[in-house]
């Protein structure tokens, strides 16, 4: 943080405000929350903390505001120089009475398969209602939906109206922007890309459905298929000295998650797939050309001049995804030209 | 045509001129195309002509041109009352050079899988360019998308900005309203619909793909399954006499339709899904049961809340779907309250 010069704060001088307002970007997981403040010069500060999942219903928005507030605290920052909060979280999502509520089955303990697996009985978080009465410029998508936005401002995305948004990590999400407007649907849900049906029966998948992308293809269905207490990155380890059963569940998994792709833009209609996550990242060298190879066999006319590009935002994409759903526009040509993430202020852990 | 009364061209009264404008709603499909003339009361008149094949690229939006000329002609009207023209057309569709063209293997003899199939050797359709030279006020949209138009005005998609419509037919083809937009994709083929993956090898859909809904659900793949040259009418005869053999396929079809539906709903998360074609229409009391029950099991959070409905349509849906796009705002009400297709003039067959 020393290292981000202090600006003035500049009530007096609205024209300079508007150019020294921050930005509260955060990214709510099911295990942790991180918020971070950024300025046009990149990001001043960024606090890590578990999601806490005990207590009322509002439990983790009042957690959210605590966040920012310690964001402005520890940098010693005026809270009246905040613009705008963009918030990527973990979804699905239901609109009730207008606002979005989080109604993850892995932060709501009320909506998880088992009782008792979380310390809450939470039906649903009421995130946006409880946020929008404190901050005045929110704006609030899942994780993936918001990262297609960072794509397209700051990385491979830019200048395409037509991008699908892959996480490929422990399970896989999807963000879509088509015709150059970002998709939500009725409850801003859309698209829910790990849940297209690729088989027919198959392993029963976290939303109690069975054949899903998600199912066959996640990280933690390659490590299911592989058992033996095998995690996702050991069984690339296997896959990388040739052992037989690593080669043929890795293939089958890029296959599916090709045939995913294809499924869905059959219906996108896209141009550019980008593709992040951990288990893509750490192994985009085996994965990527097995998922061409399987994605070009897809329907012709349809499949022709899509491009498949893995991410260009790495390991920052979380808060890049929240960063850019209010990211002002005048910033974007600084950020995609200095990349200040990449020299961003180390996390700083809170209880 | 007799019944409609021809109302006075006022070119020295614009006000007037805007009321009495003239739309003309054109079909095209594989086989025939229909071309009408609607006024604010209702269809003037109603042309058919079956699809010319033979000839330049340019054959097809050369015909549209001639059949809207032969619509005033027939109908005594000016063509200055003609506000805008409307066209719902078979897909798929390629952007080149930022027009739409129509490259449907139906359609293309040199798209077609095989040489010889069609009297042409066509690769595309310049639909869009020919005809926007011609007239002002172009909007051309693919069958199912501009179908959805139609259920979103004047059908029971009415007050919805989240609609699928889902035309089962010999094909399957949808059309989606997101967010309160027709969302088209990067060549307008968005969205594919009968394309989504469903199984993992199955029948070979005429895409060159296999595993389409399209394949497992059309009434091409129900006839096609049941073989010994019965058509689709004839298993859904079969099936309600109770022969086995018509229900294992129509309860299997269905059961995939509903799969698809599902896995479409998974990534648009609709509110309606509205349900034409006349597969569905002739048979909605065996198929809604069917996909009803096999939806509703599918993931319980998207799937929540979400209506099936058949098109209140009926057989106008390709005319409406073609008026939908450039209905003005001022008519739906009076055409949602009249159902003036109801009482349409009887179609005109013209060479």
């Amino acid at each position: 943080m020393s290292s981000f010069p202090l600006t003035v704060h500049a009530t007096d001088r609205p024209g300079v405000l508007k150019m020294l307002g921050l930005i509260a970007a955060v990214d709510i997981g099911a295990t942790k929350i991180t918020a971070s403040l950024c300025s046009r010069e990149g990001f001043i500060i960024r606090l890590y903390q578990r999601t806490r999942l005990e207590g009322g219903e509002e439990t983790i928005p009042l957690q959210v505001r605590e966040l920012i507030d310690a964001c402005f605290e520890r940098a010693r920052r005026y809270p009246e120089e905040l613009k705008a909060v963009g918030i990527s979280s973990a979804g699905p999502f239901r609109r009730i009475d207008g606002y979005l509520h989080i109604v993850s089955p892995n932060i709501c303990g009320g909506m998880a398969p088992e009782r008792g697996a979380l310390p809450n009985d939470w039906k649903k978080v009421p995130l946006e209602e409880v946020l929008k009465k404190h901050f005045d410029n929110v704006i609030i998508e899942n994780d993936a939906v918001s990262a297609v936005m960072a794509e397209r401002n700051l990385g491979p995305g830019r200048g395409h109206d037509n991008i699908l948004y892959v996480t490929w990590s422990t399970g896989i999400g999807t963000g879509a922007l088509v015709d150059g407007r970002l998709i939500r649907g009725k409850n801003g849900n859309a698209p829910h890309g790990g849940h297209v049906v690729l088989v027919d029966d198959g392993p029963l998948c976290g939303c109690g459905d069975r054949g899903h992308l998600e199912a066959l293809s996640s990280g933690t269905a390659i490590a299911r298929d592989y058992g033996d207490g095998a995690s996702t990155a050991d069984v690339f380890g296997y896959y990388r000295r040739g052992d037989e059963r690593a080669v043929e569940i890795i293939n089958e998994a890029a296959r599916h998650f090709a045939r995913g792709l294809a499924s869905i833009n059959n219906l996108l209609d896209t141009e550019i797939v980008i593709i992040g996550g951990s288990v893509f990242s750490n192994n985009t060298e085996i994965l990527l050309p097995l998922v061409w190879e399987e994605f070009r066999r897809s329907f012709p006319v349809l499949s022709h001049g899509v491009e498949i590009s893995p991410t260009g935002l790495g390991d920052h994409i979380g808060d890049l995804a929240a960063l850019s759903l209010v990211i002002p526009d005048e910033w974007i040509d600084d950020w995609k030209e200095k990349r200040p993430w990449e020299g961003a202020p180390d996390t700083i852990v809170v209880d």
